[in-house]
Order: structure tokens, then C-alpha cells, then sequence
């Protein structure tokens, strides 16, 4: 639908409206309460953590804004804003959480000060692929407990956008073994973050934004960021030269978003059922995007830009494994609200690990056997 | 929402739809039309090729159904039919195509009398994954090429729903080389089907609901469905010993919606929006379930039903694959469309090959490394 459809449309909604509210008023309390819910325009804000317009994620969250005003025929409009043009991006959960805006698009690890369990439903290192963590939220009982986390908050949380199994970041020399990554000071969030530290860096959490600069400054001797579609973005080879993977810390970052509990109450149930649905609708066409689109730009940032693409040796893999086994196991032992999602996470992981190691890992094999 | 607010919301849309066709007779011709779209109730028949209710993908069809009522608040209403309900399994897509039914639920390869190459809009032999399918669909130029040729049969295609990748199939013997598959009559559909004979079965296309007594009636000498989770529910393991993967020929089969494009383009812009996204939505949900469910349905298999599963040995693997590169790629040159399709497809399972080899793979493999 182009803009001017869209106004038009609008307009017909609009007229319709008045002529229902004109006619409706001497119907029951419920059926009346239910009728203007029906007809009222609601006018939205969301307040997300990107830089406004940013490839994937920020775009990410203008589509859901656009899904919900095509789907419910402009009866509800979400004007978007970028990071500090509201509010700063790590002010975003409390902005809704009081009601500033009604929505936010972020990601969960973010919020880690308000409750450290919360990171399981953004990722933790050595957890989910992206189709892992959709079938843990929507099928394994995922979701269920970060709404009760959230409803703490005043919150609604749904899964808005994914990024994928991310690179394990940009650095400056070379990462031989577990002594390189001594005293590095690396922008590194969440429980990534956590086992960086113990393996003997010093991890910062940055926005986005400010992540070139600090590079460029030497606030920062290394920085992960997303992957090649939007590392490329930010222009991260022109300050570093190394570009390691896998990205071990963030197997398949879930995005947010949020959503205001007394502005989704007030919501008729077709509009609850469609904020909830272009959240879905994101959550899966983000990760398509970056799907079709990093591989074009590692080719870019490897063959244009002179990046060189380096795998973590195996040595390293396996300590910061073993590392993040403990951080993550330790979580639970904070509360009895950690307990209870690690407990589920911990025994999803294992089942989905033991079917994915015969499906979709060993199909990926089978289809490079030489 | 359970079935009584629906009721009610819908007593409650057809109120205000009564009041508001009384007041709008005086308005221009254009926008009288949009109103009367607008207002008017679309009750809809979906016609599908599975199993009425049946778990994964009886229920995924439901779910669309579903999902398209909640957000529509009642505007349309879909009624879904079993496999022979309405219409056979195989005769969706003619059934929805003249206008029977206004949906059908199935997949592409099912189609492949029509047209070859429709075969790609659902999954090919060594093809992607699910994650990539969605890749090449909604950010790669497939949909837009789907859209293009079901255009031809006035169809509207959604990808609605994945199995991800799916088991290599029930067998009665172990298969240790090529030599083994020779002779043997298999329910195997699509392009792996065509491998299969290539490689000196014999493959047979049965709907599911068929498989179970023609392997006990010897019919079939072995059968592929989908993976643990539907293969348990069809009690496979009683007439079967083998269960082997990983499913070279199913990577991650979308299963598809079909829309009459008449039926589509009588809808006003938002219910149009939202029977597409209604699909999107089960498209990642169906994989979600399949994601959390087979490991428990594969555990009871093989714990409780005592069945014996097997990886295809690398040698049968390569020499598959070797066969697989060629049928596919002799679709291209069946006419300028399966050309046309099959460039944009290769193009792209390149590169995302490429990329899934230093990130999902890469990290599958660093999370199991000993």
C-alpha cells in the first residue's frame, strides 16, 4: 500500500467511525465500552535503541509500526523514533514501562541491571540458533515466562526481529589463545560480556552509534557488533582489521519489542491480536533479511575492503565454552524467577541441541562432504 | 480469545456493520465501494491436502484460519476442510484455482504437473534450510517469482509454514551403498523422488494419510514423511525398523497457502494485509513447533518403540547429492520461467552456503567441539 492509498483509506475508516460513533449510544455498557475501544484512532509512539532508519534493526522496528497501522486500517498509527531523539537507547524500557511512549524495540540484555535472568530472552553465549530460540519463546514455554518477568515492569514483551547466529567481532590483532584476550577493553554486552571479563578483558556496553568512535578514539581496542550487513554499515573495517567468527556470545540475538500493559489493554482484542502478530511477522523477516544480505557484504568488506576473516581457534572456543557454562549457571542461583528460566532454557537447549545435531547440523554437512 | 468473545466481538463488528451500511449510501462511487468491502463479512472455505487436524500441519492450516478471524475481528471467517472433506488432496490447487474454496493449504511439489519448477517454491534435494528458504523468499526475489507464476493458475502463494529439515525416511533394511536403494518402492514426492529413481528406486506419490498401509501391505517397500514429531502421530515405527537421516531431499520444505486471486482481490487493503500476514505468522510458528516437538517424538521412538536410527553413509550422501545437482539444475531448461527461477535460486544457495558456513555452522560446530 502506497502512502496515498493509505490516507485514503484512513479517510474512509475515519468517516465510518463518526458515523458509528454517532449512531451507537444506547447499546449496554459492555457492548458500548467494546464499540468506542472498536472505533477509536489510538495514536502510538515507540521509542527504540538504534539509530533511527538503521539497516535491519531500525528498519525492523518501522516495519512493525507499518504492519499494524496496513493491518488494522490505520486505526492504529505508531510513529517511530530513533535512538535519542525521545529518549537515550538504554532509557528505552523505562520510558514504556511509565508510559512516554506506548512501544520500544530493543533487545532484552539491555535490561540486565533490572533483573539479570531477563538476558535469557535476548541470548546467552553457547545457547540458540535463531530457529532454536522461536521454538523455545513460541513452543517450549519461553514466552509464557518472560511475559510474568515483564508484566513486573508493566510490560508486554513479544519477539520482534532476530539476527541470526552474529560474527564474533572486530579486532586489532590477532586472537591466538586466551591470553590474547587479556586486558582488551571490547564492547561486549550481556553475559557475553560476563565471560569476557572472566577471561581476562574488560567488556563495555556501548550503543551502536558510539561504537566507531570509541574504535577510532582507542576508548575501544575491539567491538562485536551484529554481522557483516550491518558491521559494514557502521564502517568498522576502516578502524579494525581483523573480523573473527563465530560469534560464540550471540548465537541468535532476539529483538524486542515492548509495549506499554495499559496501552495494550485498552486495545479491542482484533488490535491486541495485531500488534502481537507484526511483532511475529518482524521477528521472522528480520532474520530473513540478514539471511539474504551478510554474505554480500562479507564479500564487500573481504574483497573491497581488505577485511581479514578469521575463525576463533578451537582452544579458545572450548574455554569460553566452559566459561559460559558456569556464568550461565550461576544466573539461576540469583532468584527463584532465574531458577525457573534457566530450568526450562537449560533442558530446551539439550533437546534441541540432540535433534539439531541430526537435522540440521547434519545436513549442513551433507551437503559440503567432499 | 476463546470461542464465546468471539462470539460476542462478532455480535458486536455486526452491530456497527449494520449501523454503518443504514448510514453510508450518499458518498461517491469510489469510496461507496471501499466502504462496502469494508464492512461486509467474507466467510471463506480453506481446502487442504492434509489430514483434517493433523499435528504440524493439519493444525498449522487451523492456525491460519484462526489468526485471520482474531485480527480481522470476525470480518472474515475461515472454514477448514480435511484431505477429501471438500476436495482429494491432490486437487487443492485446481479446487482453489476455479474458485471452490477461497484457500488451500499444501505444498508446491505437489503441483509439479502443472509446472516443474513450482518445485522450488516448496524445497529441492541439497536445496535450503528453512532459514534460508525465508531468505531467498522474502529478501532474495523468490516470492516475487512464486507470485508471478501462480499469477498463471489465478493464484495468490504464501509461504505458510516449515518443517525444517526433515528425516531421510522408514526403511526395512540398512542401507550401506548406493546399491541398496535399487528396486525398492518408496513414497518420495517432488524432485527427491526423481533423484531416487535416477539412483534406481522406484518413488511413488501418496498422500500421508495413505503411507501407513501401503508399507504394511507392502505397497511401499519404504516411505519419507516429515521428521519425528509427524512420524510418531502415523505410527510409522509398527511397519518399519530404519529411521535415517539426515533428509538430503527435504532440507526444510515450505509448505505454502494458495489464495483465489479473485477471492484475494475483492478483500479491502487491510484484510488483505492481514490474510498474508495471518500466513507469515504460521510460516515461522509451524517451524517453532516442529523445533521444540522432535526431539521428544525422536526420544520416544527410539526409547519406547525400540526403532533403530541410522545416518546415510557418506559415500550414499555424496553420490545423491552428485545426482541431485543434475535433475535440478535440468529444470532450468524446461522453459524460460523454471530458467528464470532456478538462476535466481542458484544465486542465491550460493551465497548463502558461504555465509551459513562461518555462522550457523560454524557455531553448531564450536558448541559440540570435544
Amino acid at each position: 500500500m502506497n502512502k496515498r492509498d493509505l490516507v485514503k483509506k484512513l479517510g474512509v475508516s475515519l468517516l465510518l467511525v463518526g458515523m458509528v460513533i454517532t449512531a451507537g449510544c444506547s447499546q449496554k455498557d459492555e457492548v458500548t465500552s467494546e464499540k468506542e475501544k472498536a472505533v477509536k484512532i489510538y495514536k502510538w509512539k515507540m521509542v527504540t535503541t538504534w539509530p533511527k532508519n538503521f539497516p535491519g534493526l531500525g528498519t525492523g522496528a518501522n516495519n512493525v509500526a507499518e504492519l499494524i497501522t496496513k493491518m488494522s486500517g490505520g486505526r492504529i498509527t505508531v510513529k517511530v523514533y530513533g535512538a535519542k531523539e525521545l529518549v537515550p537507547a538504554f532509557e528505552v524500557f523505562d520510558a514504556v514501562s511509565r508510559g512516554t511512549a506506548e512501544m520500544g524495540h530493543g533487545a532484552a540484555y539491555y535490561w540486565k541491571g533490572k533483573n539479570e535472568a531477563i538476558q535469557f530472552f535476548s541470548t546467552v553465549p553457547f545457547g540458540l540458533t535463531a530457529q532454536e530460540m522461536n521454538g523455545w519463546l513460541y513452543h517450549g514455554g519461553g514466552l509464557k515466562l518472560w511475559t510474568e518477568v515483564y508484566a513486573q515492569y508493566n510490560l508486554v514483551p513479544a519477539a520482534a526481529g532476530n539476527t541470526g547466529v552474529q560474527m564474533g567481532g572486530w579486532f586489532n590483532k590477532e586472537i591466538n589463545s586466551l591470553a590474547d584476550l587479556k586486558g582488551l577493553k571490547m564492547r561486549i554486552p550481556g553475559l557475553g560480556g560476563e565471560v569476557f571479563k572472566r577471561a581476562g578483558g574488560t567488556p563495555v556496553n556501548l550503543p551502536g552509534g558510539e561504537l566507531y568512535t570509541a574504535l577510532q578514539t582507542g576508548a575501544l581496542d575491539a567491538t562485536e557488533w551484529v554481522g557483516p550487513y550491518n558491521d559494514l554499515a557502521f564502517g568498522f573495517y576502516k578502524v579494525a582489521k581483523y573480523y573473527y567468527y563465530p560469534g560464540w556470545h550471540e548465537p541468535g540475538t532476539t529483538l524486542e519489542a515492548i509495549i506499554n500493559k495499559e496501552a495494550f489493554d485498552a486495545l479491542p482484542e482484533d488490535l491486541q491480536e495485531i500488534v502481537l502478530s507484526a511483532c511475529k511477522i518482524v521477528n521472522q523477516d528480520m532474520l530473513a533479511e540478514y539471511t539474504a544480505r551478510n554474505n554480500a557484504a562479507l564479500n564487500t568488506l573481504v574483497n573491497e575492503h581488505k577485511v581479514q576473516l578469521r575463525a576463533f581457534p578451537d582452544d579458545v572456543l572450548k574455554e569460553l565454552r566452559k566459561i559460559s557454562d558456569e556464568v550461565v549457571a550461576e544466573l539461576a542461583g540469583k532468584d527463584e524467577t532465574a531458577k525457573r528460566i534457566y530450568t526450562s532454557f537449560k533442558k530446551y537447549r539439550e533437546q534441541v541441541n540432540d535433534w539439531h545435531e541430526i537435522s540440521e547440523r547434519a545436513f549442513m554437512r551433507a551437503r559440503t562432504l567432499k
